[in-house]
């Protein structure tokens, strides 16, 4: 049975479910931060789904990255999946600023964590859910 | 007229031409590392591209990938498109090492780039190039 792994559900708020991957945030106000996670058990590769696999995590990945940027009218979006830490497939999509806590550098590793203000959190959560799930429907 | 950025030009060896980008060496012998560049003027964003763009890119991303794993025996491929510094959409494909200089953070700023001998590039480079050619032909 898929299940998120324990490091990224302690990190993140989940958004909601897409054909083939879990969305959630990630727990950090310093950068708009969405990871998608294929429900795949045992999955670390992206090169190791099949070719219609490949092409429904693309469109999820294409999609949500339109979908954040537009949301936050970034200077920048990132994407990339890593593993080196978490090995579960995770594909993280990152609004990025010119003026954020890590620029022009990657945020991974980038200082602490600043954690949402409950309303901002859940603001940026039902406008992303809600882009997707129309999106997706 | 696709000109590769004179950063990304400065920084690399070309390997070859696919059907949608340009595969080049970064030369820093510490990790094997592609890089994929669409030869489509002006493109910052892989969202930005129409649908069948982004399947191709995606076949050279995961071609690429599982070729540089294959060649290299890494333990975990990293795959990202970040563009912070340099705008021109280009993506990076790296093969990783639980011993190498930077594990398990992300490459990109870790220390200076060590220049590879020249046989060991030649050999990754012809490696490369056979099977991707192979792969797209």
């Amino acid at each position: 049975m898929f299940e998120l792994d324990p490091r990224l559900k302690q990190d993140t708020t989940p958004i909601t479910e897409l054909p083939l991957s879990r969305v959630v945030l990630m727990n950090d106000a310093r950068f708009p931060w969405l990871i998608l996670v294929p429900h795949i058990v045992g999955l670390t590769e992206m090169h190791d789904l099949p070719p219609a696999e490949v092409a429904q995590l693309t469109k999820e990945i294409t999609t949500s990255s339109r979908t954040l940027l537009s949301l936050t009218n970034a200077d920048k979006m990132n994407v990339g999946a890593l593993g080196n830490v978490v090995a579960q497939l995770h594909v993280h999509i990152i609004a990025r600023f010119a003026t954020d806590a890590a620029w022009p550098a990657p945020v991974w590793g980038v200082g602490k964590a600043t954690p949402y203000g409950n309303d901002a959190r859940e603001t940026l959560i039902e406008n992303v859910r809600s882009e997707l799930d129309l999106a997706f429907s």
